[in-house]
């Protein structure tokens, strides 16, 4: 509602509400679904709104609750984009959102901090669309303030109850214990860290691009190879190897990878699936 | 205690058993530094133990306990490998530690993941050491089956009790909360990151590196610089200002200084301490 509010006092008005109604919550549920209904009146734009009965997908398809959401959503803002000629999807996800996310990830083990993006690109069956997060570095309590300071009627999103456990209680415990043990809202520290940390990954892959390794047939050039430092010639095999769409790569794997630079024998490594990685002609190569 | 025992099956006894005492506890650090003492004895080893008042040299100096306690480790471990003519310092901080630090550093807002090295050299007054923690990857649980199946007699570390009340709330609300949410040990998830993490970042510092964009008088040199994209500049342009010694380099800052890049003025920019960042005969450099 706050994110409604700051699109159209910044003048956007080619807006329209899209709201799924993921029926988790009974006739909460519902009365979410008329808020978002009404407040399209309101301000006299357009609104879709739909209901999945995401329990039941879950029940049929076997997915986790939290990828048949997504891709309930992701879906559902296609349709909504196609209908109404639209590419840009907003999002009101922000910081204290953000840090979450960035903490379960960094619980789940994914590579690096990860969080959410301000910008991406999805391409959902033949839509392209680009979600953006304005809010991303906004806290909960400046849109708390906003919201109270412009006396805009509200509800709590549902979403905020959805049966993804694990994500409730970073949100309600651990976060505010967190906040406490530190003295201050960390999402901010936390958010600081993990931009850095994209930033820098993204350079990472913007550099080893500039270095010009792989050859018009994709093969990387080993004299050149050769020349990095063993930290860089890693990270450039794990990136190949992954590009290939070899999984679990291991670091004992990249270590045989990288004998094929400093020995003549043997020439080729086992990879996972049948393939191999070899040498010849001083380039390196998957077959 | 287990470090030692490790290290003693492994075949290494040319080893000092360094106990600092820093007489946070009273009796149970006197204690603790008995303990040493005959653990030595038995083993057949030199012991070195020291005490320091750690709470005056913190009322005195104004430093925080945390920077005092390990300025006091620091000197002390500098004093004995001095004496008995040794250079590495092996050090006992395990997997569940080592988690600790990630998020303690994560939410002081350190750039990116940051946990203790395996290895790190300080050069410590005149004495250059190689700091060790062969157990950074053990988890606690895995040391203390260790102990007990060798029914080795321990102590609790008396740094477990030291005065630093975040990272003890840390380690004894926050990562029992998140293994119980997760449902598993997430320190291995945690280390796994951040060892990607900090690999990445070497990674990064190498390819720049690779790129030869500072000339021998230490200056960036433009043409090259220009041909990097965006992100890879910003980056650049923020290792360079750090290592002059630029703290609390802004997002604006650092756009300031890109600007010089692309257009004919102005030719500096002011930092701060009466510095400038300038650009003069297709060369970067601060004066």
């Amino acid at each position: 509602v706050a994110l409604l509010h700051a699109l159209l006092d910044a003048g956007y008005h080619n807006l329209v509400l899209c709201h799924l109604n993921h029926a988790l919550r009974g006739e909460a549920s519902d009365a979410d679904a008329e808020f978002v209904h009404a407040l399209a009146k309101k301000h006299q734009l357009a609104s879709e709104i739909q209901r999945v009965n995401l329990p039941e997908i879950c029940r049929s398809s076997g997915e986790s609750m939290e990828l048949a959401a997504r891709n309930a959503r992701h879906h559902f803002f296609a349709q909504c984009a196609e209908k109404h000629g639209l590419d840009h999807v907003l999002l009101a996800h922000h910081a204290n959102d953000q840090a979450e996310t960035i903490l379960f990830n960094l619980l789940r083990g994914s590579a690096g901090l990860k969080g959410m993006s301000f910008s991406q690109v999805h391409q959902i069956q033949r839509n392209q669309l680009t979600f953006l997060r304005p809010f991303l570095k906004v806290s909960r309590e400046a849109i708390d303030l906003y919201i109270e300071n412009h006396a805009i009627d509200f509800r709590e999103d549902a979403s905020n109850a959805a049966p993804i456990a694990t994500r409730n209680r970073i949100r309600n415990e651990v976060m505010p214990l967190l906040n406490e043990i530190m003295g201050r809202d960390v999402a901010p520290a936390m958010a600081r860290a993990e931009h850095i940390s994209q930033l820098h990954e993204k350079a990472l892959k913007s550099s080893i691009s500039e270095l010009h390794l792989i050859d018009p047939q994709g093969r990387i050039f080993l004299p050149k190879l050769k020349e990095l430092s063993p930290t860089l010639q890693s990270i450039v095999l794990h990136d190949y190897l992954q590009k290939a769409g070899i999984s679990n790569i291991s670091q004992s794997l990249i270590e045989k990878c990288l004998g094929l630079l400093q020995h003549p024998t043997p020439s080729k490594i086992n990879l996972p699936g049948n393939r191999f990685f070899r040498r010849k002609e001083k380039r390196l190569f998957i077959s």
